[in-house]
């Protein structure tokens, strides 16, 4: 299976955040061509390293899927959305599941 | 649910990191008590942010059991081997899922 990562570092405004990610970004998200499901971590303790807020995994059924998803105008959206509250804070990146 | 995970940078010599890993590492961390699964994703491409290797989701439970499991031998044994192959490349983090 393929995945986008996004990975997002500590806001100054969780508060704020939250709100503008989960009522806004995500609803815009979950509209993408092909994304199978959204799956969210909040980081609750950092014992080694970089600390992070959260986590989210969006599911593709392949590579191909998840390429054409990118190019769709409603990840445009949600990516610009995202941009508006979350710029300098996410790491965005394709993973594939192993084992 | 409950999950430790641990974020790994790009390895100077990804060869000997895998073999580590997979044939050390995760056999030790197998044998740690309340360890429900382990799903590993390997990182294909960073389009934004920071650029990682790989990350690994070790699920538990509930937090109790995933706090039981950092303090006992097993997960010791399996972090041990770990700091041989993997320090300074890893960020190992509690989170909690949601939605």
């Amino acid at each position: 299976m393929s995945k986008l990562i996004a990975l997002y570092k500590q806001p100054l405004d969780p508060e704020a955040f939250d709100k503008a990610y989960f009522e806004t970004h995500l609803p815009l998200l979950s509209k993408v061509p092909g994304l199978r499901s959204t799956s969210i971590r909040r980081v609750t303790r950092t014992l080694m390293g970089e600390g992070f807020y959260m986590l989210a995994e969006m599911d593709f059924a392949d590579l191909d899927t998840l390429k054409a998803a990118m190019r769709s105008s409603e990840m445009a959206a949600a990516g610009e959305k995202l941009n508006s509250f979350a710029a300098g804070l996410v790491t965005l990146m394709f993973a594939e599941t192993q084992g």
